[in-house]
């Protein structure tokens, strides 16, 4: 019953196993090998973009940071939730990056609108030379409070940047979890509507470390190498990562492992549903729920060894009725019986 | 016939093994993991050093930069040697980690030698507020041309060092290949003599992309983990980095793989030496050397698709005596057969 | 009738005579002149502070970024008004001096309240080695907004600081400004409540370019003056700045000055106060005002050639009764013509 | 006896007068300033450049560093002479301020050679992603050993930049030095022959603390204001550094004060040869000397109270014929009478 986050599951069989057949003979180092050459067109293919320029690296923080530094110079601020993983949990990552350049957090929600987008870049280019200038637009899809944003929301907040004339960055750390929700293309949910860099995640859906970066304007191609092998994000045996993103990439195993982790969600959270006090925060479009439960569910749970975060309240309070707000996330490798045996605890 | 470098070939078998054992069930993300434990207290058991900090990375340069970047403040300038892959290799990441510190090149020579130090050290501390100031020593063991350190020389450097209250940084890419060349315990070639933060490598040496750094030192331990979030290298999935260093340690693999490499190493150079017109830059100490060849077994050499780097004279020209310079390593995958089949087509 | 800013009026003759009177004969650069001698000495006079290490450059940008610097790692958040200046208005000059660092914005108004701070420092310290972590507060006094801060309620920022063991900034551009207008001294505002490093403005209350920072802890005073050297606000010809501030501390000339302008100011909106539609956003504690005024007011003011910003509404369109929001800065210069013509055609 | 700089003497009566001149009325501040209209336009003609983007400094360490930025990638490599201000001088500015490059010593003399430089840019462009990119190449004119370029000798290293797709910076802390020293117009020894971006020095030359950056091309221009304004180098009371700047272009005035202390150094220079034992290091081409002299000539000197830099030797040491290396500076406000008074003492 560990449903505290999607890295702390195994990772896929089918990719364990391609990186076992990727152990053997020589191959040539630092993204030079064949794999990522098979990684490369597969990704292109995928997106409808034969031009993208694409690369890997082990960290989603990693992705994020070096797709933003090609967006950013360090006297600009890239527009974002307040609850991005970019802001919140990168521990600056982003300003290292850039070179120091700034966060400007948009509206107080968990997803950006149009209208604060809107109104915060207004408010950032009003001081000439001296505040930060506008940069980037990035958008968390799926959020770090476990929404999807619609195609049209996506739209709409990249119709923002586009008349601003800003760059788009998103992070889909879980983008496969997002891709299956919206049942969309992957050129859809991307570059058709505005999106020039991508971190597409493969870490937290199977793999052991391996996220992709896709430059769908190569024309910062060069500069993302430098930056990455700078960061010291380069890896020498590349192989291994390439060959986790290709097993990722074959037969759709990306978009299976997301649609099982989206479905067992929605196994859980109907239970949650059914029981008295549950009340959600946000509505769970994939594969992560922040829920409030009451104690009275959540301390037996506790007791009985399951994982998940707590945000808010104590959980070994008095009074039972009280709401505690847990965060659930269910990756690939949770099984009906995880989720039956956590409902049956919660039930009491 | 691979000689490119020890990061072409395969991963041990025990790596992959202790990969595939770890991948079962949940567990903690971020470092906590159970097999970190282990690892922590056979790093300090190995090193003698029971209350080091200990962290893995998952490439070279990270470790390199990030213990670097706990040592030196942006005003201040890192003594090392010309070839140290600090300097060469790492596209100005340890700039870009410490914030900006500068590199101060010693002296001319592949090992620099405590009187270049001595000098350089002496140089940079006459201008006050307006030059560098003085920061560590980083001491490349093996070096970047393949020679090792000998305890003594090891001790006259880091006593320069201390002499002038400067902290020693090293380099340990390629630490087990020194170790077993030189002999002597892991603590004697590092605390013991003064080195104050290690980058232990696991990646040239059989894993698949693991680096320990060591802080012998403790005090900075926090700043590194934040240092390590904020460069983007800590791993959510961190259980795969802790099985390889885990499997590395145990029953002494690292050494072993070592030692196969080193004697490969000793087999080609030996075949080599009796080449009429062979010139070894650097006596090859451990599992790198620099040769000159003449180009009349280089060319042939290249036809049959061995693979190794040309670093001055052009393979292809005309003159069979001419001298061309290659590097050649030995990973601890390499055969005899490797060996002896690359010696036959140089005998031509 | 220029009520732009306090940095369009002309420099103080008492400043200037001290420039002329400085430009003779030789002197030993970079600060070790003797006027700076009596800069610190007279500062540390004023402050109580004979520990104090005190320091010049010529912008206020630069005494804050380089303090700010001194107190904050690059992992590290600064806690600072919505409205501080160090986040609206130096293009990212605190990120870039800090090597990255973040800006948390408290709250949403001008002046941080408790309650609002301690909220702050809360959600930043609750994600470990995610997060940034907790850095200095900021405060600014005067405010950019035109407010100044009381005692108590200086106090009361500070507790929250230190109850969280977090290092207090204060930028007191119009420290002048504040003082005379709290009158309390320059200690109790300062290190007796809590603030560790100051910005001490000069340029604003009648200098040409100078500012002081004053490290009320001198234990990273060798670390300042790397950073500001390495910030290239080193003035080789020091004695310039020197002469300029001990010109302005002499026989109190700051508090004259800043007397004189916080006199106008109040001159002023006592006569705005009058006018039908008039409507403060806040009270003008000192030298600056951010007050609305009717279009019929604002439209001949313009046409009449008098300078001053507008921050909401369009001061040319059709309705004679919208508010127009306008800034209104007086320094020492401005005199009671200045200010009675300037009301005299708000009047109409 | 003041030789110790051209930073410890007094700013020109000219550039005072200008300053008080200056200290009228109200004026918009940042730049936007009429003086500074005068500078720009007169600086365009002077340099016969009337696209050229013209901005000021305080410090010659903020033109150079802040004119760096704009020419180098973080990821890149700055090619200099091993004496070059940029290196030893400004406490890893130019690293601070392009957020981390490298700076690649040229050779060992105060002049890089054609063959040294062509042998740096070789050597730092054969390691693809992993080593530093070739950036732009700085050159110092006067060098900070006091020798002026030749025409021919800037043309020849601005060619090796040129056939390497490099730009050109050039450090011209004494421009006015080195251009009355060459007689020929400042267009030829700069943009004619290459160069990109000049840091063009007033302050050693007579002015209080004012340098002017000279974008030849203006693409940049933008770049540079937000760079500037975010190093906190941008003068809210700006008219006081373009009343200096403006000052220093009247009339020639600038080419005035260099010819009197490039003639004063002749002088001096003169004097010093016919003294027995006196060794110059370099020839001194315009106001500063590097030369040895006998210790029976220094230790009255110094006796004497005159001010000089001391490099090699130690003045006080028993050898009375022992070389002592010292350094001379002559500024604009040296008198025959202060040369010839030390020129007495040195000969006993």
């Amino acid at each position: 019953m560990n449903f505290a986050s999607d890295n702390t599951g195994p990772v896929h069989p089918a990719i364990m196993k391609a990186l076992a057949d990727a152990n053997t003979g020589y191959t040539p180092s630092y993204g030079a090998d064949p794999l990522m050459e098979e990684v490369t067109a597969r990704l292109r293919d995928i997106f409808e973009a034969p031009e993208a320029a694409v690369y890997l690296v082990a960290t989603g923080t990693a992705a994020n940071c070096l797709g933003l530094a090609c967006l950013t110079p360090p006297t600009h601020t890239i527009f974002c939730s307040p609850t991005a993983h970019i802001h919140e949990d990168e521990c600056n990552g982003p300003e290292f990056y850039t070179g120091g350049a700034k966060l400007t957090l948009v509206g107080t929600e968990d997803k950006m609108t149009p209208d604060a987008l809107r109104n915060a870049i207004g408010a950032e280019g009003t001081r000439g030379v001296h505040g930060p200038q506008r940069g980037p637009v990035s958008i968390t899809q799926v959020t770090e409070r476990g929404q999807v944003h619609t195609l049209d929301e996506l739209k709409a907040l990249a119709a923002v940047a586009r008349d601003n004339d800003l760059p788009v960055h998103m992070d889909g750390a879980r983008f496969g979890n997002a891709l299956v929700s919206t049942n969309c293309t992957p050129a859809d949910m991307t570059w058709r509507l505005g999106v020039d860099v991508l971190s597409f995640g493969g870490t937290k859906n199977g793999c052991m470390g391996v996220e992709a970066v896709i430059l769908f304007d190569p024309e910062k191609a060069w500069e993302f190498e430098l930056r990455r092998k700078r960061g010291a994000h380069l890896f020498s045996k590349h192989r291994y990562l390439s060959a986790q993103m290709a097993a990722y990439l074959r037969d759709d195993l990306w978009r299976a492992t997301a649609r099982q982790a989206n479905a067992s969600m929605a196994r859980l959270t109907e239970g949650l549903a059914a029981l008295p006090g549950t009340r959600f925060e946000f509505p769970p479009d994939a594969n992560m729920t922040f829920v409030n439960l009451p104690r009275a569910a959540v301390k037996p749970l506790r007791a009985a060894g399951a994982q998940f975060g707590i945000y808010r309240g104590d959980p070994e309070g008095a009074d039972p009725q009280a709401e505690i707000l847990i965060r659930l996330v269910t990756d690939w490798s949770v099984t009906p019986d995880h989720i039956d045996s956590f409902l049956t605890v919660a039930r009491g």
